[in-house]
């Protein structure tokens, strides 16, 4: 396994190397070896340009590429070809359990084509965005993949301007022309609703997230249409949005709906975090979940089984997503101007412990 | 905010811009309109010679190349400095939710410098290991920090070889000569074993990780220290080994410990996830935690609190032990040559509701 990155020295040789770090063959010395011109040398070493030279050559050249201990210089291809091979990835908050799943995919997706992956986190913070793109495109970025939530987006200018390829992962834009790879929220609010009616619930409230977050008014949205399409009535004292994806804004949500009391036996979650929330609430209040309150998820992390008691909820496929996000991302990059996709794949609902009849 | 990263068009002249993607303005140009030579305009660009600049001089070349958009290009910067401003990282499993803050912590630590990461998942595969060192190596990374866990590294000759600067994360190596940055486990074990004393456990078990993890074979070691140093007896067959710092091989461990039937009142495990197992093979035998066997588990992650029964735990300063990463990095980057460090950060012990007296 150490033999593809080690010393450059000539077979035979090794003894008189010096001890200091060595350096690395040129692309002329390769060519010499290989009595080529160094454009046919190039030619050979690209796997986009390999096919225009004889195969036998190409062996060759890798023979003595090998030999030498070469490797191509992707500062040097970078300057020629204006690509970095890297994409410029801006994540919330990589401690929210859904986007590690959605990270891997894209990087097993990327890997065999080349790129790396720069990740960075903005805590929903706006300024913060705005340098880390400013420092992704200083980094010549070939692409964007944005799991930052936000429904409009005042940055939205810089990335047209940029001209770079970007997809938008678990997020919508009201504005089109944008790819998009994520979960289907209608699809799968409409799972968690009629879960719901299916044990016997009907005043079911609604614990949102914040309606600038696209999966926040996505949800909400979703949520009213399903509850008017199985027939039940929306009661707008049912409804309450947390100001974010996460426990304590899910409680501080969730106890404003308690204090309305108003009847309920059900609420369904804009997101785990914040259905851990709603747990907090319901408990300090003395409620019982599922006796008193039955309450259903949305993302279907991996922690769901360990909470107490395990939540029932919509399970959306985040490593799915990522290997979706490559995808477009790379068709993006090897078709200009493609037109872009706008990909929803379809979520499941897990049940556990949660939710109960009435 | 969009400013900075709008097109360099001349003020005024912006509706004769053509909509093309605009070309940025070169160093050449940025002289030009400053009425300065390249090489002055060059050192007063880059943080690291610009006190060799005159202040005002510093000022008219920053507001020009402001002015005309001027972005320094990376690859050009790259050839002439052999610097990529990249750091490669590896860790097992991103979804692990130790790495997560850990990550955070580079992240931070490193932005101000201009170095970013690119981040690799490895899934304890030490062929995808030695893969992803040779890929991070073509990239000419210009660091790396390795989370993954082995003690015994194989591909250790590979990271001499290529002489870059690396600092272990959260785990040590046998050899010396190399940075490390982790959790003090000694004391942090300490913390675990002397918390159950105080509730009066004698019949202390002791669910580890796989000995070929160096967290796992330091909390070992140190789990018999601290017994022996207390004065109490360690019994071999209350000492079990889970394969990995997983649920499942928690579960497996815990199950063979339940076999043997020896009398115990409480379990360290080796990790939250260890600990996680122990609470699922110990409910399968109809065993309550804590009133049955108290459990500790190790790393503190943020589910702890959402555990059934919250899990008492040791917390690791994750996030600090990623900005103390960053900064041995930095320093062994800015001073090439500079001995290695071996930091341990203090843990503290997190008391929930997995423990009681016995």
């Amino acid at each position: 396994m150490t033999e593809s990155t080690g010393s450059p020295a000539p077979p035979g040789d090794a003894a008189a190397q010096p001890v200091a770090r060595p350096r690395p063959a040129t692309l002329r010395e390769v060519a010499t070896a290989a009595r080529l011109d160094i454009s046919t040398v190039s030619r050979a070493l690209r796997p986009e340009t390999r096919s225009r030279v004889k195969p036998e050559t190409v062996k060759r050249v890798l023979a003595t590429a090998d030999a030498l201990g070469y490797r191509a210089n992707p500062f040097a291809r970078g300057l020629k070809d204006q690509r970095s091979m890297t994409i410029g990835m801006l994540v919330p908050d990589l401690g929210n359990p859904l986007f590690p799943p959605i990270v891997r995919g894209i990087e097993d997706g990327l890997r065999d084509h080349g790129y790396a992956m720069i990740l960075a986190n903005t805590d929903q913070d706006l300024g913060r965005e705005a340098n880390l793109l400013d420092v992704f495109m200083q980094r010549r970025v070939d692409g964007l993949v944005l799991a930052t939530a936000l429904r409009s987006y005042p940055l939205l200018d810089t990335l047209v301007d940029s001209g770079l390829p970007v997809v938008l992962v678990n997020r919508t834009m009201d504005e089109a022309g944008i790819s998009m790879v994520s979960g289907d929220d209608h699809q799968g609010i409409g799972l968690a609703v009629k879960h719901l009616v299916e044990l016997g619930h009907r005043r079911i409230a609604f614990a949102g997230a914040a309606l600038s977050a696209s999966t926040g008014f996505n949800r909400y949205q979703h949520f009213l249409a399903w509850m008017v399409s199985l027939g039940l009535s929306v009661d707008e004292d049912l409804i309450v949005f947390a100001p974010w994806f996460s426990k304590e804004a899910g409680a501080e949500a969730t106890a404003e709906l308690l204090e309305r009391d108003r009847a309920f036996t059900a609420v369904v979650a804009a997101s785990d975090m914040i259905a851990l929330g709603c747990y907090r609430a319901l408990r300090e209040r003395g409620l019982k979940v599922p006796d008193d309150v039955s309450v259903v998820g949305y993302n279907g992390s991996r922690w769901c089984d360990e909470f107490a008691p395990p939540l029932t909820s919509i399970h959306v496929p985040k490593y799915e997503i990522g290997l979706q996000t490559a995808q477009v991302l790379l068709t993006m990059l090897e078709v200009p101007g493609s037109a872009p996709a706008n990909i929803l794949l379809p979520t499941t609902l897990q049940v556990r412990s949660s939710t109960a009849a009435v």
